[in-house]
């Protein structure tokens, strides 16, 4: 059975077709531009990788391109489409309507709909792929996969913020959190690497650390907290955004900038973070490139996010009262050396010591970076996003 | 040496004399309705009662019907005005400026006038305060002591926030912390129940918990870290205000209520918190009441509560690796047993024991409520601000 998974932004549309037989990626590839010119980069296994301009009004275009390009003689990988079972589609907010992923229907289209408000940015380009390939591709079932789904079983307390009752009421203000598919596939594969451990006890940490960086707190599998929020703004600080800060910040530069509440925000969003504090770059490896050098606001941002990560860890280690396993995953989570010693190297008032030669070791794969002697594990294990949206896809349709 | 304390807020004015010979307060009073109406309450050891109205127009009448009722016949407790060495008071704000508390002379007023932007609502009041007693009491030295000053040894990655670097430049804006002498008190006291462990190497988390909460943490005498940042509205959910949450919240919430910046962050510290989230109130006796009856916002806005300071103690711990002691202090931390047990009953992770039996004792003055094998103590402290006022006036008066 072969799985088309699809993410689809604003102006851009990511896009893998997986074996599920072999659980092997086919091919990947990424329209980008879409509506303001067109260009695509397609990688497929033993074919040459294939970049090209190409106009794209929308993102049925760009679906059309990607069946072409699946099919076509000197890039595909595939006969036809009809060699696609399903396609699974990452959709950003799912609000407390989905805790899990879901075949699309009308009633699913209407209620992703519906969670727009929470995600404006993300579920519109969401649906616009949804409808895309339903248009394209008329009798291949599709599913919705929620980066919010995950977090669905926070008990109150995590989720509910002290603010007036009727914001929840009337606007469903609560925290959500984000990078679900993440937390709950490294979860998980920390729950399998600990196979002497009761799974229905184990205690994780999870620290999924990129671009955009968020931790959860996973006792016995179930999402019971979470460090990102209403948005992904909230938590640790990230490339472009704030993470968390004293509310009356807004205010307080607001007046004094000349901003309204829309400008402070984006501000927040798109203008702070490393990129904000360095003034050098919201990528690590420009960071650590220019401590090295010398740079003191690059290595006062490195330090700010190795500081605000490891109290997060605290904080969900408090939550459950215990920590099993750590678990490091995304860009900077896999292969930021100084960073997880950083957050990890002191941390054995949680039972938890790292390894510095396991630790520095470049490597690849599932792998515990931790003494043999400390109690929790500390454990590098590499996301895929992708292949959890066409595995939940793939039982979905199975039934 | 006797010692006033004044406390001066916008209406009211808060004063306490001590025989600092004896370290016992010899009376206190408060101000209220100065300039709209007024009333004094006053209370001397060995006299009745003194509850009145009385016109004050100004924080300059305040300061005489204070000297009146302490060298009264009625109310007094010294013979003249001459019998009170030094006064001290409390500052909200100081900014960078103040890493502790200082003789007052005119580049000090100045210096606390810079800081009135970073505390807008309690810097000018204080100042009031200041000059009322500058000239009803001319030439008795002045002393200044400032909440915020036990915070200024935390290390920039506690205290910076990740937004553009030129805030900070043209702002001031990063963490300050509140709440710091009874923090500094608290700690130090601590340090000295635990006179077996080395002071230099102690490590503590004070947590503050009252109509405002705060925690800190306290590394070798020193804070290191608090939950309070650029203003007093960050950290662990309050009396009405929110905490920390979702810094975009302000606009999804704003743009949805057609509220304004500065709008928002009114509601955000006087409509939220416990008040907010459980529509009862802002007082922990109502709303353990209102649980005990079947209340269920009520129950959750303690859960909340709760829940947020015992992560705060997670954060700390991580920060520090690892508390020697956690000291509850303030009059939810000294007073309400169950809040003491949903917060530290299950912290066993932090090397945190909880003793139910110690707990559960209603009993006054500074005690120990951890087992006899828990490694890290938890201790009930009972704050005292104004006495630590009054002893750094002592120590700078007499140099």
């Amino acid at each position: 059975m072969n799985i088309l998974v699809i993410n689809a932004g604003s102006s851009s549309l990511k896009y893998q077709l997986f074996d599920m037989t072999k659980r092997v990626s086919l091919a990947r590839g990424l329209c980008e531009r879409i509506g303001i010119g067109g260009r695509v980069k397609h990688y497929a296994e033993g074919r040459a990788d294939y970049v090209s301009d190409r106009a794209m009004a929308d993102h049925g275009d760009a679906i059309r391109a990607v069946t072409e390009l699946l099919t076509g003689p000197d890039t595909g990988v595939i006969a036809s489409m009809k060699d696609i079972s399903a396609v699974g589609h990452r959709v950003l907010h799912g609000g407390q309507r989905f805790s899990g992923s879901i075949r699309i229907t009308g009633a699913v289209i209407d209620a992703i709909e519906e969670c727009v408000p929470l995600g404006p940015l993300h579920n519109p380009p969401n649906l616009v792929g949804i409808r895309a390939c339903a248009q394209v591709m008329k009798d291949v079932p599709q599913v919705a996969v929620f980066d919010t789904a995950f977090h669905q079983t926070m008990p109150p307390e995590a989720y509910m913020y002290a603010l007036p009752y009727e914001y929840y009421e009337k606007y469903h203000v609560r925290r959500y959190g984000f990078h679900g598919t993440s937390h709950r596939y490294v979860s998980a594969r920390a729950a399998a690497m600990l196979s002497d451990r009761d799974p229905a006890a184990l205690k994780v940490v999870t620290c999924h650390l990129g671009n955009g960086s968020s931790l959860a707190a996973v006792k016995g599998g179930k999402c019971v907290d979470t460090s990102m929020g209403l948005t992904p703004l909230e938590g640790v600080p990230m490339g472009t955004r704030s993470g968390s800060i004293d509310p009356a910040i807004l205010a307080y530069v607001g007046e004094r900038e000349g901003l309204g509440l829309a400008e402070i925000t984006d501000v927040l969003n798109k203008k702070s973070g490393m990129l904000g504090l360095s003034g050098v770059s919201s990528d690590f490896r420009d960071l650590h490139a220019a401590a090295d050098s010398g740079d003191k606001r690059a290595q006062l941002a490195l330090d700010v996010f190795a500081y605000a990560v490891k109290k997060h860890i605290g904080m969900f280690a408090a939550a459950m009262n215990g920590v099993d396993a750590l678990v490091f995953t995304g860009g900077v989570g896999e292969n930021n050396i100084p960073m997880r010693r950083w957050i990890a190297g002191s941390l054995t008032c949680l039972g938890l010591e790292l390894d510095d030669a396991k630790n520095d070791l470049r490597a690849d794969g599932e792998r515990d970076i931790s003494t043999p002697r400390s109690p929790g594990r500390i454990l590098v294990i590499p996301t895929n996003e992708e292949l959890v949206i066409a595995e939940d896809t793939e039982a979905i349709v199975k039934g």
